[in-house]
C-alpha cells in the first residue's frame, strides 16, 4: 500500500491566519446592537473581549500574523497529519481519492484549541488573568481549560448541569488542566439564581450557560469572556487547518474537487475550507464543491432563514446576520451535542447566500453507520459531530463509484470520539432513532426572530 | 522556543523487529511444562498460538522481518512522534533534556496494537479466523479488537466482570471495531461455570479471564489465543518503538543517558529500551541507566523473586523464569490497572538479574501529581500506568537540577488517559491513598511459588 500520511515539518506551521473578509465578493453585513439595532462599535464589545480580538473580528487584512507564543503552543500537536483514507476507499470500492485532516491529536482532542490558545494569548497580553465561558458536553470548555494552563489564566466554565452530572469526564479533564467548572444554572449569577428560583430542578441549557458566563465577565473588571465558534475571529484562527491542508496537498500534487465538514457553529469546517474558497472566489478553481453536513434535527443551513437573530437563547447578544432556526429553537437530544445550535457562523451563512457553499442534512442513524464503517477501516473512532462529515463523504464516494469519476475529496476529521462512547453504545444497541424536525415547529421558532 | 517534535518519514517505519535474544550475554532460561516441569517444545504451544509466533518466541535471529501487511496497518499511526518536553523542562527548571515517544496516537490509544496487529496477521496467515483473549480495564482487548477489524478476524474478549460493568466505554470501543466482549466469569467455559456455581456474584479477575480465554481456544480447532504482554514475541513486536526512537535521536544528534518506562507485564518499556540495551551489552554505551517504574502496590521487580512461576492465577500456564510476587498475589485496587500483574516479562527479569536494568517503585499519589503536572505543561493527559514513568522522569530531572548535569532522559509515553478520567477525578478529589504492601503478605504469596 502506498503512503497514507502527509505531515508538514514543524517549521511549516502557518505564520499567518487567512482572513476571508479580505476576499469576500460582498462584505459581511454589520453586527447590530441588541437594543438600538444600530451597528455596534469596538467599545460595545470591550467589556467582553480583549481589543485585539475585537479588531480581528472586523479586520479586512488578508493575512494576520500568528504570534510566536501561539505557534509555540501549536507545536505541541501541529502541524496535524493529512491522511489518505486508502483502506476506506478500498472498502467502498470507489475511484475517489479521500483525504482527511485529523485534528483529534490536540490535547483536548479536537480543533477547538486552535482558537482557545489564540484567545487566551490575547487576553493575557492585555493583562487579563481570568476568563469565563460556557460549555455543553465539554469540548470547548476543555479546550479553553488547556489554553488557560498554557498561559497561566484562571478559567471558569459554566457547564450545562445535565452534562455536568451525566458526562463527568470532560469536566475532570478541565479540572486536570486547572480550570474551575461549575454546573449551570448556578447561584453565582443573577441569570442562574432567577432560573433556580423559578425551577430548582432546572438541568440547564447552553443558552442559559452563555448568559451566566457573559454576566460574570461583564460585571467584573478582571474578567473577560470567550466563545468557541460562530464569530469571525474564531473562524480566522481555525484557518491554520485549511492552510496546512492546502500546503500538504500542494506537496502531494493534488487539489480537492469536493471539501466536506460538519457544522454546528461552523468553525471546524470554515477553518478547513476558507483558504480553498478563496480560489473559488478569484476564479482559479471555480468548480470546487464545498459541502456543509448538518443534522436533520438541527437543520440551520438547509431549513433556516438568512436574517438577523440573537446568538443566545435569552436574546442578550448583539444581532448577527446568519442562518437561524430562531434563537428559541431547542433541538432534540441527538448525540452530536456540538451541532445543536440554532444559528450558524455569519461567514458561512454569507458564503452560502452568495452560492459559494452548499449544505446537506443527514440523519443520526446514517452518521453512526458511517462512523462505525470508518472506525473499522481507518481505525479512528470519530466524534459523532464528525461522523456527519464522514457520512457525507461516503455518499460522495459512492456517487464516484457510480459515475466512475476519480474525484478528490477532502474532509475535516475534527475530533475523536473517546468521550462519546455512550453514543456509540446506544447506536450499537439499536436504541437510537432519526429525528426530523416538523416544519410547523421550525416555523413557530422562526416567528421569534426579531423584526428589524 | 525551539523544535519540540521529531517525526520520521512514513518510509522509515522499521522493516525489521529487533530480537534481544541474539545479543543476550547469557541465554534465557527455558520455559517449563506445568506438569512435567521439563522444557516445552513448539508442539506444546501449538493449540494456542500460530507456529510463526511460537518460532519468534524462541528465535535467536537478531532481526526479524516485519511483514508488509503489518507495516501497512502501522502506517495508520506510525512512525509515532518523539517529543522534546521543553515546557516541562522549563517548569522543572532543570538542565536535563527530556524526550518522550508518544504511543497514544494509535487508534486504541496505546502501544498495544504494535503487537496485536502482528499477532492478528500471523493468525490470519495460518488460516485462523477466530481469536480469544482476556482484558482487565480494556486496553489490550481494544487493541486486539482493532487488529481483528484490520484483518477480518472474529475477536472474542473475556472482560473481567467488574470492569465490564463499571467501565463500559472500552467495551463499546471493542464492539465498535466489531469484537464480541463478554463478562467473565461466563457460562461459556468450564472455568467460568465452576466459578459461578461456587459464587454466582463473582466479579471476576484477570487470572480467571485468562483461564476462560485459554480454555475456549484450546478446545476449538478454529480458534487461537492471544496475549498482550510478558511473552518474548510480544516484546519483539514492541521494539518498533525503540527502533524509531533511536533513529530519531540519531537524526537529532542526541543519545539517552537515562531511559525510563512503566512496567506491568513489561512490553511498552521493553519495546523502548531493548534496541538501546544492545549498546550497553556490546560496550558502545556502557553507562546508560535503564529504569523500570512500577507501583509500590505491586512491586514485582523491587520485591519479587527471580524464579519459575506460573503466568496465571490458577497455575495452568507453562512455568516462566521471571520476577514474581507469587501467582496468587492479588494487588490492591490501584487505578493503574495495567500494572497489576504478579509477574514480569522473562526478558526484563533476566536483564535485571544481569544488572543491565534497574527498578524503582512509586506511590500512587506521586504518580498522579506528576501526571497532572505533565498535563498542565505538555498538554497530554497520560494513562495512570504511564504516570509512573513520568514520576520517575521528574525525579531524575530534579536530580539533574541539583547536580547541574544536563542529562538526556528518554521515556515512553505509552498511552493517553482518556478512558481513565475517573482515576484523575478521585485524585483531584483527594480520595486516593498510597498502598505499600506489607512484607508479610508478600512473603505469604511467595510461598505458593512452585518448588522445582
Amino acid at each position: 500500500m502506498k503512503q497514507v500520511k502527509y505531515t508538514l515539518d514543524e517549521k511549516q506551521i502557518p505564520t499567518e491566519w487567512y482572513n476571508i473578509q479580505a476576499d469576500l465578493p460582498k462584505p459581511l453585513p454589520p453586527v447590530l446592537h441588541p437594543g438600538t439595532k444600530e451597528p455596534i462599535g469596538p467599545q460595545d464589545l470591550a467589556p467582553l473581549f480583549p481589543m485585539e480580538l475585537i479588531k480581528q473580528e472586523v479586520s479586512t487584512e488578508r493575512y494576520i500574523e500568528i504570534p510566536e507564543e501561539v505557534r509555540d503552543i501549536y507545536r505541541l500537536w501541529r502541524p496535524t497529519t493529512l491522511y489518505r483514507a486508502r483502506r476506506l476507499e478500498k472498502a467502498l470500492d470507489t475511484p475517489a481519492k479521500i483525504y482527511y485532516k485529523y485534528e483529534g491529536t490536540s490535547p483536548p482532542g479536537s480543533h477547538k484549541p486552535n482558537t482557545s490558545v489564540a484567545q487566551a494569548y490575547y487576553n493575557k497580553k492585555e493583562g487579563i488573568n481570568r476568563i469565563t465561558t460556557e460549555t455543553g458536553a465539554g469540548q470547548w470548555g476543555s479546550a479553553l481549560a488547556f489554553a488557560g494552563a498554557c498561559f497561566g489564566i484562571e478559567i471558569k466554565v459554566y457547564m450545562v448541569k445535565i452534562s455536568y452530572q451525566q458526562k463527568p469526564y470532560r469536566r475532570v479533564m478541565m479540572e486536570t488542566w486547572g480550570a474551575k467548572c461549575i454546573p449551570s444554572p448556578s447561584e453565582e449569577t443573577k441569570a442562574g439564581r432567577d432560573m433556580l428560583a423559578k425551577d430548582p430542578d432546572c438541568t440547564g441549557s447552553l443558552g442559559l450557560a452563555i448568559s451566566e458566563a457573559v454576566e460574570e465577565a461583564a460585571g467584573r473588571e478582571d474578567t473577560k469572556y470567550s466563545l468557541g465558534s460562530v464569530l469571525n475571529h474564531v473562524l480566522l484562527h481555525q484557518t491554520v487547518v485549511g492552510l496546512e491542508a492546502k500546503k500538504a496537498m500542494e506537496e502531494i500534487g493534488d487539489y480537492p474537487d469536493i471539501i466536506i465538514g460538519c457544522v454546528g457553529g461552523g468553525s471546524n469546517f470554515a477553518g478547513l475550507f476558507l483558504p480553498f474558497v478563496k480560489d473559488k472566489i478569484d476564479g482559479t478553481k471555480p468548480d470546487i464543491k464545498i459541502i456543509s453536513a448538518e443534522p436533520f434535527s438541527c437543520p440551520t443551513l438547509t431549513k433556516g432563514n438568512f436574517t438577523y437573530d440573537f446568538g443566545d437563547v435569552s436574546g442578550n447578544t448583539p444581532l448577527l446576520k446568519m442562518n437561524t432556526l430562531g434563537h428559541g429553537f431547542i433541538p432534540p437530544p441527538i448525540h452530536a451535542g456540538g451541532l445543536r445550535y440554532h444559528g450558524m457562523a455569519p461567514i458561512i451563512s454569507h458564503l452560502m447566500d452568495l452560492g459559494l457553499v452548499e449544505a446537506k442534512a443527514i440523519h443520526q442513524l446514517d452518521i453512526f453507520k458511517a462512523g462505525v464503517q470508518f472506525a473499522q477501516h481507518e481505525g479512528i473512532i470519530a466524534a459523532p459531530e464528525t461522523d456527519h462529515a464522514i457520512a457525507a463523504v461516503v455518499e460522495e464516494a459512492d456517487k464516484c463509484k457510480e459515475s466512475g469519476e476519480a474525484k478528490t475529496i477532502l474532509f475535516n476529521l475534527s475530533g475523536h470520539g473517546h468521550f462519546d462512547m455512550s453514543a456509540y453504545e446506544d447506536y450499537l444497541a439499536g436504541k437510537l432513532q432519526n429525528y426530523e424536525y416538523p416544519q410547523a415547529l421550525i416555523d413557530d421558532a422562526m416567528k421569534e426572530i426579531p423584526q428589524l
